[in-house]
């Protein structure tokens, strides 16, 4: 960790190595003026180093400029401790906001222990190599059986195992011969007591050093995977793609109103299982190994995900009572869906609590042990669906507020997903209102992502552009709030400095939206509590889980009253936590069996015709609620401005 | 049963209502002159009925001779009990043969039960109807949570039952509402206790009335299936076709050789599914159900024709050190073999023993309960292969004889299977040589089938027309006799008294093929007796299970040395053993979950290297054998012709 300290007022936060300057600033909460993204191009976020090393592009700058330690900070990188002087110019009134910089809680190494805790590398499937005695006319006994005694002999772990047919008994004779008897086996380790260890394949010669895992987490929008050397427990590989169902409906509805059309249901899931091959493709790729090498794979996606994987009709999910096909997911052999991956290779998927709380979020649950621990803890996934877990090891609830898609772009005007040039962050200066916007990878912005929204909405609430119902205070006169196609908007961004050529702006339908989302989930993690006679003040831990989640600034998301106004240090990201779980069962079997067990430890209370719930939602349809002795750190931000 | 008296001897038998006279009267062992096999052509088997009922053909007889009482034996059909004269002309010197006969001991009711002992009515599926509670918001737990929760509430022996994937759980939410949640389950019954029940099919409504079962006898020539109420374990229908491979060749070595061609392993599961959903459509159509309605398929064949149906390669059973893939075969669902069946219907198939004692013998040692009897039995299966079994409650052995076709009408010039035409007995006038044919249907005929064979070369030893070498007596000078294209010969049928049109005749190479086939079948018997150091004299019973074995003269058998020379009472024939163990097991799931135990109690010898079995064989090249004094009733027989 480096440490800058921004002047002249002395603000100081740690970032890492490599940091670009820009951000360093916006994260500390020092406004520097920058229109353009971080691209480089508006020339505006100049800034002096006073001393510390920055690695930095000298393009657009004057070479007495660049002489005297003057950089642009979007285009300077953090290599050492430093200070940076920033110019009256830069600053337009040379102050910082005043706004206490807050370090985000991200999880350090330490931490991560204490939340997910610790695992052994015991993985569900393991190879064992075996060399048999070649057959005799004293002793021919059929092949299969001559295996199973090798195994008998020297697996004492594995008692009468099963075995896959026919494709591993059609090939085994040839094999075994082929090998010249010496092979392979790759068990398929019981999941039960009263089970018994599975043969799923038989190779040729020692192949007992490659043993592959697949972890994944299935999202709506995303599909992330991990390839896990199984021998050593040491991920190989990470790789991503957006699911491919995306073309068909942003969310879960709309993706379960196509799969009604004729061919619906087998057009999403191949295009699921395109996604998971393209996945698969990638990561085989980087590691250099076959798909054929993968072993095992374990999954998790929300309910509707995972009917859709397994080409189960999601038909009455929709549908009050909203009833699930099953949510203990059978095990499946991954190639009999279409997904690049031997026949032997089984997959396993989370099992769900409800039809919106899927196996994403008991995977999450799982991989922080919120049923082993005695805290109290919030256990929150913002998505296009909120789903909301409270409880410790004596019980846990549960239960999917409908946010809407705000969170990732949707019923935004200028919403888009977290994609390169997306204002990810935003400071406001709060005399001139110009804005400072930082977008992803630093070029022109082409609209909002979520934790974009959540910056705007904090700071033009802090800076009294708006007001706590989300509306813009009128009386301001300012070039960049004017009256627009949807009413009254911001301009974040001028054509001139926009990536597609026209101003991106921020909207009162916009923020209108984005407040019954925030309310839905706040709704949501009080019905919850107060449902087992809880409040807030008894929580010991927050988790906040999902990628999204883990992009989201703590003191901004309490500002909007999407998260609820505790101690800080109770704030945990724990990134993502479907992956989390699928990462943790792939390498230990032990914690593995844990998972149907948390899935049924979880019940599921359903908002959608709860009367209290719909009572807070809109209780919460302020900013940050209606009743602002709730949120007492955001109470006195918005005296002190 | 009717008794049937032959004059003038006063020969009697009783024979079932029903049956042929002359049949009857070569049973007896009263020679009539026939020769055209009992097609009533030829006219010469007249005789005159004294006293009684028969049923008979006018045809072919003047208008006072029938008013008289005579009658053609082949065209008449026993209606009551009968005194029958026979005509000096039609027994040429009017004496029956000197034989006495030996009324056949087939199992009557009471010894079957002795054999194979009683069953339960408690198939390994059942059905039960139930009536779900509809899904509320309160009560929204997914389909098959509801289902299982059903299930768990009234069917209290079946907890927690595992389900079928794909199948079962993409229509369960449709089956579920259009039946308005009134549905039936069909539960397969776990086969061990660590196992589970698993739940194969939910149909609409109430369909626990119909609950069918299919047992099958996969032989190398013939299949043969039962359809079976498994609500009252009543066989509704039979129906027998010849395996579809035949075409591919005779016997299993000539199979597998075919296996090894390009396509050929397909070709040849595909030939044996068509024949089995032939038997299927016609027990269907007999019953006048849907193959869909069949919910159990049990079935036993030979080890080449399980391998060859699972499409498992016969490769390295043909080849030194024997080495069948598996002999306890997996389960497999019958629609994926090709099978017309439900896709959630699995099919059994009983465990081999060894390469060449398969799943047939098995299920004919589980069916006659042999390792629970105190009573040292030989079990003995006379096919193309020969397979014998030897123990009792204590130990089992078996083994395999290359017997060779000829019992299968293979390796012998006019040799047939047992079709219309085939001469299926014979008997030969002790001073005139000539022969008594009767055929298959009593059509003229066209060949020998293996109970045919087995009493002409009886016969011929008897009346002393062959040696005890199997050569014809030179000095015999007979138009019956001649020397053909395979040497000397005896003419059976005249070509104008035979279908086809030419000379059916009996060769030396054919007697000495079948001398071989008995030989082998006899040292077979020696060599396991004697493994376990026995002799003939310690066994208390001889089971001959097959459906050859059905057929065989037990006398005439015994005289050419192809069954040991004991008391007579010790023999039982049990017909199609490896139908009536799979019977048994579709209905009675206690005795069916002891059919992997029965496999692993029988110890396999190889008679192929083994040095004892070889001089056994050389040893009984002769009628009946080299030591006659092992045959003391062939022996007396001999002297006194």
């Amino acid at each position: 960790m480096k440490t800058i300290q921004f002047l002249p007022d002395k603000v100081k936060i740690e970032v890492d190595e490599g940091e670009n300057l820009l951000a360093a600033a916006a994260k500390a909460g020092v406004y520097l003026n920058a229109v353009c993204g971080g691209d480089g191009v508006c020339g505006k976020c100049k800034v002096k180093i006073a001393s510390g090393s920055v690695e930095s592009d000298q393009a657009r700058l004057k070479n007495e400029d660049y002489a005297a330690g003057i950089r642009l900070a979007c285009q300077s990188t953090v290599k050492g401790d430093l200070v940076v002087q920033i110019p009256e110019a830069t600053g337009k009134d040379g102050k910082a906001l005043k706004r206490k910089p807050v370090i985000a809680r991200t999880i350090s190494a330490r931490s991560l222990e204490k939340l997910v805790g610790l695992w052994e590398l015991n993985p569900p499937v393991e190879k064992r190599f075996l060399e048999l005695d070649p057959p005799t006319m004293e002793d021919n006994v059929p092949d299969l059986s001559r295996l199973m005694r090798a195994i008998h002999q020297r697996c004492h772990d594995c008692i009468n195992p099963t075995y896959d047919h026919p494709e591993l008994l059609r090939d085994l004779p040839f094999t075994l011969r082929e090998a010249n008897w010496r092979v392979t086996v790759t068990l398929l380790k019981r999941r039960r007591a009263e089970e018994a260890d599975r043969i799923v394949a038989v190779e040729p010669g020692d192949t007992s050093g490659q043993l592959y895992g697949l972890a994944m987490d299935i999202g709506t929008t995303t599909v992330c995977g991990m390839l896990i050397d199984l021998n050593s427990g040491v991920t190989l590989a990470e790789a991503t793609a957006y699911n491919g169902q995306i073309a068909y409906g942003e969310d879960v509805i709309s993706r379960i109103v196509y799969s009604q059309r004729p061919g619906g249901l087998q057009t999403l899931q191949e295009k699921l299982v395109k996604t998971i091959n393209t996945i698969i493709e990638t990561l085989c790729r980087t590691v250099v190994i076959s798909p054929s090498d993968i072993s095992y794979i374990m999954a998790a996606g929300n309910t509707v995900m995972s009917h859709l994987l397994l080409g189960l009709d999601p038909k009455f999910i929709r549908e009050a009572p909203y009833v699930p096909t099953c949510s203990n997911f059978p095990m499946i052999q991954a190639a009999e869906l279409g997904i690049y991956a031997h026949p032997s290779v089984r997959l396993f998927l989370y099992p769900a609590v409800a039809s919106y709380v899927g196996g994403d979020i008991v995977a999450g649950v799982h991989a922080c042990r919120i049923y082993k621990s005695p805290e109290l803890t919030l256990f929150i996934d913002i998505g296009t669906n909120g789903e909301i877990v409270v409880g410790n090891q004596e019980w846990l609830v549960c239960a999917a507020c409908s946010a809407g898609p705000a969170f990732e772009g949707g019923g935004i005007r200028h919403g888009m997903r977290a994609n390169s040039g997306a204002i990810e962050n935003f400071q406001i200066h709060p005399e001139t209102l110009e804005p400072m916007i930082i977008t992803i990878d630093r070029i022109k912005p082409s609209g909002i992502c979520g934790s974009g929204l959540i910056a705007i909405v904090a700071e033009l609430l802090i800076a009294g552009v708006i007001d706590r119902q989300g509306k813009f205070n009128r009386k301001i006169s300012h070039p960049r709030l004017r009256e627009g196609e949807d009413g009254y908007e911001y301009v974040l961004a001028w054509a001139k400095d926009a990536l597609l050529g026209e101003d991106i702006v921020i909207s009162e339908v916009d923020l209108d939206n984005l407040i019954r989302a925030k309310a839905a989930m706040y709704a949501g993690y009080l019905t919850l509590l107060e449902s087992v006679g809880m409040s807030f003040a008894d929580l010991d831990r927050v988790i906040l889980a999902g990628n999204f989640g883990s992009y989201i600034d703590l003191e901004r998301a309490i500002t909007i009253g999407l998260l609820p106004d505790i101690a800080r240090e109770c704030f945990y990201y724990l990134g993502n936590g479907s992956l989390w779980g699928c990462r943790i069962s792939i390498i230990d079997n032990r914690r593995s069996q844990e998972r149907v067990m948390v899935s049924s430890l979880i019940t599921n209370l359903e908002l959608a015709e709860n009367v209290s719930f719909m009572d807070r939602y809109m209780a919460a349809l302020f900013l940050p609620h209606t009743d602002i002795s709730l949120f007492p750190t955001v109470s006195e931000k918005l005296l002190t401005t």
